[in-house]
């Protein structure tokens, strides 16, 4: 028994090392590789993922297992391996079903999918990308088909994402925010806005870079356990909680859009740096739950980030690094981080309008996969909705459904993970408060380590082992709702927005 | 047969990808790796060292060149191919003698020794180095029994890094080196020294990479098949000729530095950027030949770098972006970067006393391998050579002994690589001259590009597949010797400090 677990263990070093190379091929591709030695890397990125697939869908592995499975074998198990053992177990037995000739199509779809959307949006032309996401759904819908048989397609997305999570839910608590939200921000548009003009300027990506070294500091991202590297769109990846890395993107006309970039990937990346040690390298280590992850990631740039008390305890340094805010208050910086406008790019979103391109974008997804709407009318639909939504219609597709990569490399059932992580914020917010006090006084007070610390010991520390429902209902002791976020926004716009 | 060869290139492709790991996992450990991330990923190199070696010494590899070696099979190859054939077989033969447990333990004790020499070095004490540089010399021997038991240990080791070399040829070299520079340097320490006061100031490290930029593109670097790194200490790496990687180290009082090893290892990549694309991911494809290589780093750095009329195109742009210069002609420029002096470091000695380091190098690497001397005299013997070459004494042994890495993992033999580049570039220079015309007249128009297409028309394109001797008999048309350069050198440093 106890050699069974040693050789398991064994084994699970074996598929991290494979596991690792591939996050490392990846990173390397999109922070490194110069023009010229994109194929090979692709070829080598392709070839370790079917390794992957290989070593973790083996009849070994297996019966490995099953044998830690058997009632007497499971019962010895620490909490952590039961754990382990239990979700390897069901992963596998759903990935065991993918005939691997399938999967290494759909890996290879996956990157000549994203270079044609590249292309696509770079020529703002959805027909070069149309053929390749029509190919993607149907190979999204066929893998679905053999890892959840029994689920309708979309939700088993959806569950794939945020386990737990179906459209029933998701449509409660978004047509509960649309409900509030509409008027609100229609409210505010009509409202008098701040004066952006005297943000114009040059902005230096050496300078932007000292700023993002300077809060990532400040927020808690370890830099003994992390590292920082440039790409075309930030992200957060990691190999293990000793080893997490972020990502930006500098704009020299705009310092803002990097500053909250580095504060959302260094959620992101605090999260990482403080799951257990011990589940490193395992199933349990990392988070696999999109919504949570993005709740703590949006945790720091919106509910810490656009709170004006978080900048009071470094906003002049901000200023030395950055000369051309020199002539900026702290209060019109707040005013224009948190500048309500209807826009085209997600990205760019202020977080209130962000709440209605992420439900544009999940009505989409069930427009494609419950509604069966053909890909070539996927723009005009779109467009309807942005209308409906926005009130304005983008000029050509790059800046309309050609946006973002995500359906480019079949991550369906992504998008609504943004949202709910803001919708868990907003209950993350009302007990914070109740713990550890008012949130305004902590971080004008520079205490924002508190807040990091109490993230790190109800949510972070555990990883993958609770599902967002147990966190929801460990952390907050109730079922996931919209009212607290909603709250949070009222108080918030209508105190900035001088609307009651 | 044609089958045999396309299962060959098959199984190249696979131990290409091992390779591209191995490579990318190590550059990602200089350049990128936090701290607290490098157990892991040391792991990991070991792992997949390991596997790359059970692929590259496998009986299917053994069998598929035998077959291939046969006489009717290897001449219907092609010239690339019977190269790629008899090289790899040489390689097998050799390799597999190899245990695979002795060659696991050697990479671990790679690993390790390295560690311990950078502890060593930041704490200047020899002692912790002492019993792992013990044991690879031991192991280095053992390794050499294996592969070449029918070789002296030493002679195998330089043959290995400039395949044809042996001490016999390189003492001949470097005592006629001896005789002609020592007099030489002594002449020149008595001469009037430039003052270099002008150039002690603060130089951006963000402004130096922007002037590395300007450089590698200047002499002739592909952004599209390359890229650039930080690290601790300058090197190149290769994947392939499409994707070649240089770093640097940027010190903030010293911009030459970091100019200068942009220069040498800028030659290091064009060289691989310029090898034979269908070479690649072969045998055939980069250069195994350290001296040669070392040969295209040292004539970018040293013959055009340190000439004044390399400057002359692109002085004033580098002025433009480290105002620090501004008040530095390109005359008082050019005699800095010329600056003759007796100094402990290897990597920052000018030219001339360079040649010192690396036969005092040499001559204790002979003392190692050919008069067992004990590690703990080893340091004693070095300040020694010091003192005879130099007439300077380290005041301890970071400064010392301790000074360069390629000790601590296992590279014995590569030092008198640097030097026999310098030898070659001598007689390069010649030839040069002879059929493009004098080089001042060439770099001060702005043709630096013609030069860079003679080396690799004449020496980059034929990557492994030329000898160091072929590629001299080749490209200069005799037998490798030392006058050229000290030609070169009496030329140059007789006028620059008017001794005649």
């Amino acid at each position: 028994m106890k050699e069974t677990l040693e050789e398991l263990k064994e084994y699970l070093e074996k598929i991290a090392k494979y596991n690792r190379v591939i996050i490392l091929l990846n990173w390397d591709m999109e922070t490194c590789t110069p023009k010229l030695g994109f194929d090979k890397q692709a070829d080598a990125i392709g070839y370790f993922s079917a390794e992957a697939f290989r070593l973790s869908t083996s009849d070994k592995l297996e019966k490995l297992l099953e044998q830690l499975s058997e009632k007497e074998e499971y019962d010895s198990l620490d909490e952590t391996w039961k754990f382990i053992v239990k979700r390897m177990k069901r992963d596998l037995d759903k990935d065991k079903r993918i005939p691997a000739d399938f999967y290494e199509s759909y890996v290879r779809e996956q990157a000549v999918s994203g270079n044609a959307w590249r292309e696509a949006k770079n020529k703002s032309d959805f027909s070069i990308f149309a053929p390749h996401l029509e190919k993607l759904i149907e190979m999204t819908k066929e893998k679905t088909g053999y890892t959840d048989p029994d689920k309708e397609v979309y939700d088993a997305l959806l569950d794939q994402y945020e386990e737990g999570m179906n459209s029933e839910i998701i449509d409660g608590l978004f047509e509960e925010l649309k409900k509030e939200l509409i008027p609100l921000v229609q409210k505010i548009i009509q409202a008098k806005q701040p004066d952006d003009s005297k943000f114009k300027g040059y902005y230096d990506p050496d300078d932007q870079k000292k700023v993002q070294k300077l809060l990532l500091e400040y927020i808690g991202f370890s830099f003994d356990a992390g590292a920082v590297g440039e790409t075309e769109h930030p992200f957060t990846t990691n190999f293990s909680s000793k080893d997490v890395r972020v990502t930006n993107h500098y704009y020299e006309q705009d310092a803002i859009s990097a500053m909250f970039s580095a504060i959302h990937e260094g959620g992101h990346a605090i999260f990482e740096q403080h799951v257990k040690e011990e589940f490193d390298e395992t199933v349990a280590g990392s988070c696999c739950y999109m919504g949570i992850h993005e709740s703590q990631s949006r945790f720091y740039e919106n509910i810490l980030g656009r709170n004006k008390n978080f900048w009071v305890p470094v906003y002049d340094k901000v200023v030395s690094l950055l000369p051309q805010l020199q002539n900026i208050s702290l209060d019109e910086f707040y005013r224009e981080i948190n500048h309500v406008r209807n826009s085209f790019i997600r990205c760019d979103a202020d977080e209130l309008t962000y709440c209605f391109h992420i439900i544009l974008r999940y009505e989409m997804e069930k427009a494609i996969f419950r509604d069966h709407v053909p890909v070539e009318e996927l723009p005009k639909l779109w467009n309807e909705k942005m209308q409906e939504y926005l009130q304005i219609t983008p000029k050509n597709d790059a800046e309309g459904i050609l946006q973002d990569m995500h359906w480019s490399d079949g991550s369906f059932g992504y998008f609504p993970s943004y949202l709910l992580g803001s919708i868990y914020d907003g209950m993350f917010l009302e007990k914070i408060s109740e713990e550890l006090g008012d949130i305004d006084t902590i971080l004008k007070e520079g205490r924002i380590q508190e807040i990091t610390k109490w993230l790190n010991e109800n949510i972070h520390q555990y990883g993958s082992t609770r599902t967002p429902q147990e966190v929801i209902h460990e952390v907050c002791g109730k079922e996931v709702s919209a009212k607290p976020l909603i709250r949070y926004f009222k108080e918030k716009y209508e105190k900035l927005y001088e609307l009651v």
